[in-house]
């Protein structure tokens, strides 16, 4: 069976947020088929000038699906924007698995859907986590699973993470296979973050 | 001053082979400036399905220029495809710099710009090296630098040889900001390549 992933893309997304996970799925076509989409379709840059052709939300129509949320700079003008939050929350509670990447897991806690839930979140930026004090924020930690929540930290994070999931929906081999054709020495430990110690609380 | 990085893609690239670079150089846009080009420019979609607008190479105004070449299935019906190579051949004599990833070298190599050099592949394909007897194909590195050519390992060696470009032209300070912000964990030694051991020569 073939599970699709619904990639949500939008202007100033961060490339390796979206890249790296679809890279790790994008090798076992066999089970997963990768779609981009963005509200109006169209072509989305990313912060790094990457332009992607994406299909309107509208024209969705999987079921179920996975959903993979990027984090970049282009989360700001977003936090305000309602109606947009709205249909992030609305795709959101459609998805049987949603996995943020970076500051993605912002975005989501805008939408209210991780109140009650542990995330993590990009270090650099970890002081925005403030603003959702209804999530428990961990950290010190790779990545976090809460139920059918998966959070990374800062952008390549989301490659271990995406293996990650992985090895927990379709088994540990599967996940080191891919490792080993990606020659990717992946990082395991949720909880190994070096990165978490750099920055004040 | 901006240097202008070329990527060239063709149908079916392996889609970390050219994010990976693009989210390292794509960090520093007062020092870098990416354009995605093709043969006749359009959209050009990866092999994990992410379809990427470019421009066509007759528009391409830039000089000098980094040229990076990824990998990926799509390589093989283009080493029968002399107009291509050739094409190939002429941008990459005009590039101050070549950066290929993964499989990205088997290409560069069909243009007999690699003959004489040092030079690195994809260790699951790197049989196929055989067919290019004038270059010397180091099997045990991450990345290979000769002059002004850089040749790595496969998918996310690009990464990694990406930031060894970054260190070789920008300095290591630039190089390790760059890991700190992609919370990205370098693998600085160009000769720590356990994937070469996987598969026999």
């Amino acid at each position: 069976m073939i599970t699709d992933i619904v990639a949500i893309l939008y202007p100033d997304f961060e490339t390796l947020d979206i890249f790296g996970p679809v890279e790790v799925f994008g090798l076992l076509p066999e089970s997963f088929r990768i779609s981009f989409y963005s509200p109006a379709g169209g072509v989305i840059t990313s912060c790094q000038q990457v332009p992607v052709v994406t299909k309107p939300l509208a024209s969705l129509d999987c079921d179920p699906f996975i959903l993979i949320i990027p984090g970049g700079q282009g989360i700001e003008p977003l936090f305000s924007d309602e109606l947009y939050i709205r249909s992030l929350k609305g795709l959101s509670e459609k998805a049987s698995y949603i996995l943020t990447v970076c500051t993605g897991s912002l975005l989501l806690a805008k939408t209210g859907l991780l109140n009650g839930k542990q995330a993590t979140s990009n270090k650099r930026r970890f002081f925005i986590t403030q603003k959702f004090p209804g999530v428990t924020w961990i950290k010190k930690a790779r990545w976090v699973k809460d139920g059918s929540i998966y959070t990374s930290s800062g952008i390549s994070a989301g490659i271990d993470m995406a293996l990650g999931f992985l090895s927990d929906r379709c088994g540990h081999e599967t996940a080191a296979n891919v490792c080993q054709i990606m020659e990717y020495t992946w990082q395991e430990e949720q909880e190994d973050d070096p990165f978490s110690e750099l920055y004040p609380d």
